[in-house]
């Protein structure tokens, strides 16, 4: 992933704390950004934060933010003001042999920037697939397609990667010196997973229906 | 729980958005916040919105929110402004018969409120310990505890739960009636589960210690 260009660090998305390292590859920013399945936007509405799970997708340099034009907060951040989409991947949580020193491991990923809706219909139209192909790959191709009416009513953002940044922490306990000494306290890593269960068919799927492959086979799950 | 007062929803925490169930139970906003690992802090800096992933703790109806004192998103609350702490469950995807119908299952908390800085000695030692429990049961009897120097370096807001919603869906597809008919496309609910792996300990723990049973008795994981 050598071609990518690096992250621009920003005076807002560079890193001031010790033990989180900030990452500053695109390949990176981009495997967490795949791997979450939801992001929370944050846009400022009358002065204070608002901050609300939101779907997206990913294409490139592009993130695709997703919701009903009846949303808040998709009416705000329509308006052209600048938003902060954080995206959070908890890996686990981080046992030190000191309360002070408890941690979590994590990959996090923060974009700034200006969200602009995108309504160019084939634009559009391309935004919802790649939101789609995120929330739920191979849908796009197995379920019925979006209509007129549909189409009209969704509203869909585009920001762009320019202004991201990654912090991630992956790694045991960071004890002080005189706690490992008297190593007197367990200390280690619970790791956190976010999986799949078994696909539910709605009662109203006939039983000689199966799963399809694009549920049944679907991967390691996001978070 | 028939005892807790109901939520109390502003303006800005009212839902109008279909399909998607505001809960107005106390109860089941303290289930939220109790079950997930992080929330996402919103504040507003330099009058664009910061959206930062921060380990939290409930007692009662008070939310206590951890962070490093050098961390840019604290020391901005710290201030006394407002801030917005969404907290997420996701539990489903949920495939319907078309794709604009494709949503997700889900419960999420917001809370929005003044925060304010613990600095009383009594009550940030007690926060400390909230936020430890939520993190990691059992920690505090058995690591060492927090000393002079660290209790002064962390800083500890506090942010009463009285403006606060949640909403959640915990449901099937919202299939249109003709798509039902038609019937056409798999639908169904694709459960989504936080797991704890093995606890995997530090390599300085001595083999013959065991993984502690607050450790390795956990339970279902949170998000």
């Amino acid at each position: 992933m050598t071609e990518l260009p690096p992250l621009s660090p920003t005076g807002r998305t560079t890193l001031g704390r010790k033990k989180i390292r900030a990452v500053t590859d695109r390949a990176t920013l981009y495997s967490v950004l795949d791997e979450a399945l939801i992001c929370h936007l944050g846009v400022v509405r009358d002065g204070v934060p608002m901050v609300v799970p939101t779907g997206y997708g990913r294409d490139g340099d592009t993130l695709y933010l997703h919701g009903s034009t009846g949303a808040a907060s998709m009416r705000k951040a329509a308006t052209g003001i600048e938003v902060c989409v954080t995206v959070t991947l908890l890996d686990g949580i981080v046992y030190a042999r000191s309360v002070n020193n408890h941690s979590m491991n994590y990959r996090s990923a923060m974009v700034y920037g200006e969200a602009k809706p995108v309504t160019e219909p084939e634009a559009k139209m391309h935004a919802l697939h790649v939101i789609s192909d995120h929330l739920a790959p191979g849908s796009w191709e197995h379920a019925r397609d979006v209509n007129a009416k549909e189409f009209a009513a969704v509203s869909v953002l585009a920001l762009d990667l320019a202004e991201a940044s990654v912090k991630m922490r992956a790694e045991g306990p960071g004890d002080e010196p005189e706690d490992l000494e008297a190593n007197s306290a367990w200390a280690g890593v619970l790791p956190v997973y976010t999986v799949f269960g078994e696909p539910e068919s709605d009662k109203e799927v006939p039983p000689v229906v199966p799963v399809p492959a694009h549920v049944s086979g679907r991967g390691a799950a996001g978070r």
